[in-house]
């Protein structure tokens, strides 16, 4: 199997949860609907899968972690619902899709995001392992999601587009906390919830940290070179809405070198490790650099 | 004391706990100052008092609480930011003062209630108690503000305000998850907190149910005969946007009846316990019934 069916399997196995985890909970159908519309839509699945891997690195089964990292998912799919709303960054599509305020409406939407990060620590809370280790992952992943992690990251894009763009400084702190904060998130999870020692956890979270990095680079690239019928949306729209990108702002060719310079510096985290998980995740390194949506 | 001083006093020690409870968190400024704006308004505080005073009944101290009982405050706090936005309930005045959305604006206004959602659980998280009691407490305070709880609840409002008004069925079920969820869940977590019996936390999530029904037919009634001025915003408004209320469906003495027989419902939850915690939570069913704001 290529690294693609890999992620692919597994975030299959994540989607066949995510398709029942919701069910039997007593939510208003049309709040459930909206919900699902979004949860359900596909997308790669990398923050799960990310926290899969770094928990079956350090011995721990999937099936033990997948409630928690279903509940990274609908931190995720929360995040891109809000951040579609009129009022932020005003987009029609997601995934090739109405986004959700537009397949239902703005109030329907609000409250789906909403229900999704609420459920979110149901999920989490439901994981069959130690209190303390559900704890602290559980406390990572809401450090990793709010005011100083992915919502404050969302904050800063917000008040860095509307006074016409980011230095590169700027762009590097708010991609650290707007997306990087909860790939980070995912595998010190992982690595929490599999029990880790403290040296072996914050080699996750050093791997999470550049492989974020990379990962946001390269969305930045993709949004300039990358195929409207591949990434489900159109291209372009960073530099239409005024937003600063690696492109904008050091040129294309050395913001690939710096994609590179990340997978590379994620990869080195997995020297000390052997096996098929330390593998993947060497191979899922540079599969986020080489995507083509 | 008087019932309505000893409640002030308690909120005092809550506000003063939430003034300094995101300081210090890297929390960009703008969303830092949002997030206050609206969590330092001022309010009852009345699920953190009901919270300490349940885990004080059980012996716990209420210092040990206090940042669990920050969380639920927290998560009340961003259900009114996003409640008022334009798509929702469209309010411009809370407590007196600009609605959040008016005083920021909207981005700032769905990311504030974002961030504070999450902050709740990060404050929850560093209840400094055994990790199996604050996991199963926040697991209750997750399941009352989920999709199933007050977020599938204020889902319902906007269903039944947009088809003319909900009958009086629905109007339970409704109010039930809008309001009395939270209610309830404060009083559940605080005995779970304290490590209470099954039997006493079966009597802790009575009480609460009983206190958040009597709480929202009071909130009905004071839409209707209260004064502007205590109440910090309009009256009548439930009427003029089509709401159904307690007094709009079986008249405002049997709404009045109604309130004062859950009270006295919450009050026998506690007839099994002695103490100044058991008489402060008999005195505040009744407070509950004949606030003015």
């Amino acid at each position: 199997m290529t690294i693609k069916e890999e992620v692919v399997v597994r975030a299959q196995a994540v989607h066949a949860y995510l398709e029942q985890c919701l069910r039997g909970r007593n939510i208003p159908g049309r709040l459930l609907e909206s919900m699902e519309y979004s949860l359900l839509a596909g997308g790669k699945r990398l923050r799960p899968v990310l926290l899969l891997n770094w928990a079956e690195l350090f011995g721990l089964q999937a099936e033990l972690a997948t409630p928690f990292a279903a509940g990274l998912e609908c931190i995720h799919t929360y995040s891109l619902i809000h951040d579609d709303l009129p009022a932020m960054d005003d987009d029609d599509l997601r995934r090739g899709r109405p986004s959700n305020h537009k397949a239902f409406d703005e109030a329907t939407a609000i409250l789906a995001g909403d229900g999704l990060l609420t459920e979110a620590f149901t999920l989490m809370f439901s994981s069959p392992l130690p209190a303390e280790r559900v704890l602290k992952a559980a406390a990572c992943a809401a450090e990793a999601a709010g005011g100083s992690g992915m919502v404050g990251g969302q904050m800063l894009d917000m008040l860095y587009t509307g006074k016409g763009g980011a230095s590169l400084e700027e762009l590097r702190r708010m991609h650290s906390m707007k997306t990087g904060a909860l790939i980070k998130g995912a595998c010190t999870a992982g690595a929490i919830l599999a029990g880790a020692s403290e040296e072996d956890v914050s080699r996750a979270e050093h791997y999470g940290r550049s492989v974020g990095v990379a990962f946001q680079i390269v969305d930045d690239i993709l949004d300039v070179i990358g195929d409207e019928a591949e990434l489900g949306k159109p291209v372009g729209s960073d530099e239409e809405m005024g937003k600063s990108t690696y492109p904008s702002l050091v040129g294309l060719d050395e913001s690939k070198r710096l994609a590179e310079e990340y997978a590379a510096e994620a990869r080195h985290c997995l020297e000390c490790y052997n096996g098929p998980q330390a593998e993947f995740l060497k191979k899922l390194a540079d599969y986020i650099v080489h995507r083509i949506n």
